[in-house]
């Protein structure tokens, strides 16, 4: 059995189960904190790091990069059938627009906003005391980035039918990763960007991410709107 | 004509040169601070960082991640001839590993070694006055880090022809980006890691590592180590 080694509430983690299920793969879902530093972990992936696919009898795929693009080569190889999407469609200019908007989601949106945002606002509530004091200084200048970010995903949505072009790509599950995470803390005003906000009503609504919408954090519940499809 | 706009010290930038030359691209290159918010390189590339691969006529392609993929993807449908290497080279395993180290040296010794050694030791040392005082816990941190860096590429030396496998790879490449920084620095003590040497060692003696190795930053002489091919 195929499986998927995740953390809930990594946005990394997310956009790859989202994929998995567009693309139709059978995988069991493990829930890892890679926080905690488990040998066994480590020994999978020395990165310490969220996800790892574990390709049964076959191959350890460690990380969203790895990941996205193995999964990709797998279904040009081998998925013949028309039901499924392509993690990155079109040629290979489109393609490149794909991937430049996932290294800027998993990338830039990680180091501006959401590392910090998710780390404040989700996994200290739930760790609790032991951990260092919050800094407001940053905490501030993470909420700032978003705003610039959910700006550009505003001025994108409103220009194409997906993020990177006319066909729905990893780059759309890269930003849901990020954004359905954000929005479980209930901290995205998504009324002042309204072409995001109708790109993010689409893919939410779709069954591959409905999945994520059933998480829920040990101690702390979501915002009201976060499963709500028409919020 | 061809433009790479890049970073003399940044890894990433370094890492696409080295690639470039290797898939026999002809290329101009261009040099671009992205520190300094032009707005021409922003509307280039409005996450402003380098590398951006203009291919003339075709696209512009933005970012290590999209542009290695780029190139392998161009290679393969184009490139007939026996005499270039691959940038991830074998079958979907094999590249997947592959991939895991890019992402291990463009993302993980990035964030844990080399953005704050090539920013303290480098990049302040040339701007100089009106940088904020630097911190010598960061910088201490960094150097440790770096220690446990050396430390696995020199384990995967000692087991593998080349950092991801039998051949040379996109891995190799994205290395050596980073650790030719930071050795124009001279903060490497290649000795204690004798498999990390011996690879760095051959991967210095190829053409496409050459021009990196002529690379001076305005104000700071390398390391006498830097260009030397038996160090």
């Amino acid at each position: 059995m195929n499986r998927l080694i995740h953390f809930p509430f990594c946005a990394r983690s997310r956009s790859i189960r989202i994929a998995l299920v567009e693309l139709g793969w059978d995988v069991h879902f493990e829930e890892e904190d890679p926080s905690a530093w488990r040998p066994d972990f480590v020994a999978l992936n020395p990165a310490c790091e969220v996800p790892v696919l574990v390709v049964s009898g076959l191959a350890t795929v460690a990380g969203v990069y790895a990941i996205s693009e193995f999964l990709d080569e797998a279904a040009r190889d081998y998925d013949t059938s028309d039901e499924h999407i392509q993690l990155f469609p079109g040629d290979s200019v489109a393609r490149a627009e794909v991937r430049r908007l996932v290294d800027w989601f998993h990338g830039k949106l990680d180091r501006d906003a959401t590392g910090e945002l998710v780390e404040q606002k989700l996994v200290r509530r739930v760790r609790g005391a032991g951990e260092p004091p919050p800094s407001g200084e940053n905490l501030r200048a993470a909420h700032a980035n978003l705003r610039y970010h959910l700006r550009y995903v505003n001025h994108l949505a409103g220009q194409r039918d997906w993020l990177a072009g006319d066909a729905l790509s990893f780059a759309d599950m890269a930003a849901s990763g990020h954004f359905s995470v954000l929005d479980y803390a209930g901290i995205i005003s998504w009324d002042e960007f309204p072409a995001a906000k109708s790109w993010y009503m689409r893919i939410k609504s779709r069954p591959s991410v409905r999945p994520l919408l059933q998480d829920r954090l040990l101690g702390l519940s979501p915002a009201p709107i976060y499963a709500e499809l028409d919020f």
